[in-house]
């Protein structure tokens, strides 16, 4: 069996010219880097905005599992199949940090017969966007200190500055540093920390903003920390949003890519699911909507954080709201959420998985609950048996959501036609959608968290930790409480506690602190640990990595 | 007058597939970054080792003071000027760092109508060579302390761990810092430090590297610290080198850009002139070496470190020495070595000039030494008068060094003509160059450092401190002396003391500690305080920056 990259290695590229010219790009719109990746010109992106915009398809997926689902790949084979069932469709996906590359081995341009390339520049500098949202993110830290050092004319109290430096690397040893020792020319000793870039609220920010004079209000709007007298210090009271803007103006336009079959695919930001949206570029998705019929995006994690971030975060940024959502699942994951160790799933259980239906279901109800139609995609698996498909499918049409099989890992653009004529059907025949979002954003901080924990999570209640408590006046004194809330919460479980499988009930969720994302535009709300700077694993994936004598990578993937 | 900026933002640009055309560039061996840069193929620059190389003018200076000698605008100015009078010329110089260019106001991409375009490209990520070199630094550096915190079965102690982390921007906070604090989960507590990215060992090995091979073979033999026996621990101990070469596998490919007056420019690598060689990448000197008839480029700071590192270290690493040298002043750099204070220079002062000769003077000799002749270049300032001009023309014919008036700034390709001429005089019709270096690699380290201090600085003799001598049986036991020396020395004076401007003698040089650059095949010898990560001024630059509506950048330079 081929490895991916041996896949991706053996695909036939075109010209990124003539995948441009696919969706009415000319060579003249383009910035090229090499021959097979491109920027966007804000002129062709400007100018897009006069095309009526197409349909959107959200994937999303249940509470991933050691056994994975495959969201990525399935949006990938499922753009393929719609382009081959004469859809004309784009993909507008996240772009990987190099952090876990170096790390844990598996790509993040999806795999098998449904990846974007060229996967070798994706998983390595691409176009360079996270190295200039590092800059960005450690331009601004320096000149925080640096304001420390020359004089501290706006007061800001070295104890509680929040912003933090970043690199796109897994390095623990970062997590927690004393910066400004050594001697009185070094600056003022503090602590602090490295997040990874991801993790960076300029991530974010670079991912909701809706052009350039919009980035730049979103970056004078960042708060770095607090005055002695507790009043919040941001970006516009230092001056650099200007510079933090130049930094990235060549960032925020969007990646044009190809898929192994061809489909144009913007691969372009980022952000945590957890303490951020976890969803790519508004400008991408936006711009891809006025270019395709079609659009198929995604948002990470399961569908009660990617899902639910995205419609409620980041669709109020977009033209449209999604006209279907695709749930992922596996055989082998649900069966896990039925109490199946990982050694066993091999094994065929069908109790198992109708006990862990019940986590797709909850998710299914959910899309419905935001008013949108659900389609079930089973990411077909070699050990899946006959017994267990029908006994899903079964289950899905016993609550009425269409469900279809889709091996676009193994068979490409084919694996995925069936589920490409159920979601046309459903997008062109059935009712239209009635997006709704969950909350308005005039709701208070507590009313926000606690519908999306009873309506979404199926939980009992919030506890508010007293760091919490205290935190909502604050925000409202400072006029934040207006904001939509980001839950930074496990992605395994719907509850806070990632051993809770299938659909736990009866839980309730404890708010221990939230954080000011004002730049990005949102509220987190901490549950539990959440980590913001990956430690490398023992054997680390760099161990394996090396160059051909003619360029190419070595076991990337 | 129109500023820098102004001027770039006004020049024509020719898209740069038509700049490769001029030097035998088919598109097929360029890879795009937008219109205007590109990087060669490694086909190319393979292919272009079969042609015979041109003619190399290596552009210097005097010791450099506040007052400013232009060496970057002259080697651009030169360069177009030697394309008009019909030598076919390509220009090979270093690419900046983000970090200065926050800080403080100054391009580093020429000034006036002497200027390497896009400069607002080049002067921020350019093609991403510094931020693959800062991604490849800090993964040696995460893969370090993880080695510690997986168990360390190398036995590396944490407390002499001597490489830092990097980044590319001016952050004093970051000098001196501890990481791996918090929780055992975090790694081992240790003391560390950033640099700038320039001062990186990866920047100087990607500047050597003559090869993909010959770049994983430095990088291998990187030392990054002892084990508790005091045996040094070296980057192949760790086996990462192959993913360190497959981070940098593009960025040490040459970057192409052109003048404003079309002039083919590889723009590559930035070392720091003091703790590494201060040159731009033997690849890209090789490579236009290879593809013009003549190639222009240059060394950092004044001769006694610039030139005499390019002529030590780099040369031995290229196909072709130096046809010749040109060493650039200006009257009022001259007179600031005769003793004028900076509010005085401009008034005439012809006493002041001759003595300020001296430290000219002492250049030439030193070019002559290499075997190499000399060429000086006057750049020429507004409030030169005449009969200063004069003087100094006098007074190069009477130690028999052509001289001519310079003024590319003002005038471009023009304002070359004159010196272009003369220099393609010396080139085409003088001696043959007879250049040999300063020292054999079998020499011993104190050898090699005593005839630079003595034959170059013009000093009495080199004072080894307590540590540094220790350095030198240990280096010698570990195999390391061999190698070349780079001297670590303060730019603004022959001697270790920047106040002692002219030509100083009778001065020791005291060398407190060497440092092993393995990888990049050098001893660093490090005397006085070397500044390895700058700080940012009061008002950094980054205050004046901003984005217009259309993307063009504001406020840089």
């Amino acid at each position: 069996m081929k490895t991916d990259i041996e896949i991706a290695q053996n695909s036939q590229l075109s010209p990124i010219t003539e995948i441009a010219a696919k969706i009415g790009i000319e060579p003249d719109d383009l910035e090229l880097y090499g021959k097979y990746k491109a920027k966007l010109s804000f002129d062709k992106i400007q100018a897009a905005q006069a095309n009526k915009p197409g349909k959107l398809i959200l994937v999303t997926a249940i509470n991933p599992t050691p056994a994975g689902e495959g969201k990525s790949t399935m949006s990938i084979g499922l753009a393929d199949a719609l382009n081959k069932i004469g859809k004309q469709t784009m993909i507008a996906l996240r772009e990987p940090s190099l952090g876990p590359v170096m790390g844990i081995k598996g790509g993040a341009a999806g795999g098998g017969y449904a990846q974007v390339l060229p996967m070798e520049d994706i998983n390595l500098h691409f176009t360079g966007d996270m190295h200039a949202i590092t800059t960005a993110n450690n331009a601004l830290a320096a000149l925080i200190d640096n304001h420390l050092h020359q004089g501290n004319s706006l007061n800001i109290d070295q104890r509680r500055i929040i912003w933090k430096r970043v690199v796109d690397l897994n390095d623990r040893a970062l997590r927690h540093v004393t910066v400004g020792l050594g001697s009185p020319v070094n600056g003022i000793p503090r602590e602090d920390g490295f997040d990874i870039t991801v993790a960076s609220e300029i991530m974010a920010i670079l991912c909701l903003a809706t052009d350039l004079a919009n980035l730049k209000k979103r970056l004078s709007n960042i708060v770095i920390g607090y005055r002695f007298d507790r009043t919040p210090v941001y970006v516009k009271d230092l001056k650099v949003e200007g510079a933090l803007t130049l930094i990235l103006k060549d960032a925020i336009k969007p990646n044009l890519v190809q898929t192994i079959y061809g489909t144009p695919t913007l691969v372009h930001g980022g952000p945590f699911a957890n303490i951020a949206h976890g969803c790519n570029s508004v400008l991408a998705t936006s711009t891809a909507l006025r270019l395709a019929d079609y659009t198929v995006t995604e948002a990470g994690f399961g569908a009660d954080l990617g899902a639910e971030k995205f419609l409620d975060i980041k669709v109020p940024n977009l033209p449209v709201a999604p006209d279907a959502v695709v749930v992922v699942a596996t055989l082998r994951a649900l069966k896990m959420h039925g109490g199946v160790p990982k050694a066993e799933l091999s094994q065929e259980n069908i109790p198992a998985l109708r006990a862990g239906f019940a986590n797709l279901k909850r998710h299914i109800d959910n899309v419905k609950r935001f008013g949108l139609p659900a389609v079930v995609a089973i990411n077909e698996f070699v050990t899946d048996t006959e017994a267990e498909i029908a006994a899903l499918k079964e289950l899905c049409q016993s609550i009425d959501v269409p469900v279809e099989l889709a091996s676009v890992w193994a068979d490409g653009a084919d694996g995925g036609v069936a589920l490409a004529k159920t979601l046309v059907n459903v997008v062109e025949n059935g009712n239209s959608n009635e997006y709704q979002r969950l909350y308005d954003d005039q709701d208070s901080l507590e009313t926000k968290a606690t519908r999306i924990v009873q309506e979404i999570y199926g939980g009992r209640s919030v506890v508010f930790a007293p760091k919490a408590k205290n935190q909502l006046k604050e925000f409202a004194k400072n006029g934040w409480d207006k904001l939509p809330i980001c839950m930074a919460k496990t992605q395994y479980s719907f509850s806070d506690n990632p051993t809770l499988l299938g659909a736990p009930t009866d839980f309730d969720i404890t708010i221990r602190e939230f954080v000011p994302k004002t730049g990005a535009g949102f509220i987190v709300a901490l549950t539990g640990d959440v980590m913001t700077m990956p430690g490398l694993p023992k054997e680390p994936a760099a161990l394996n990595m090396d160059v051909a004598e003619d360029g190419s990578a070595i076991g990337l993937f």
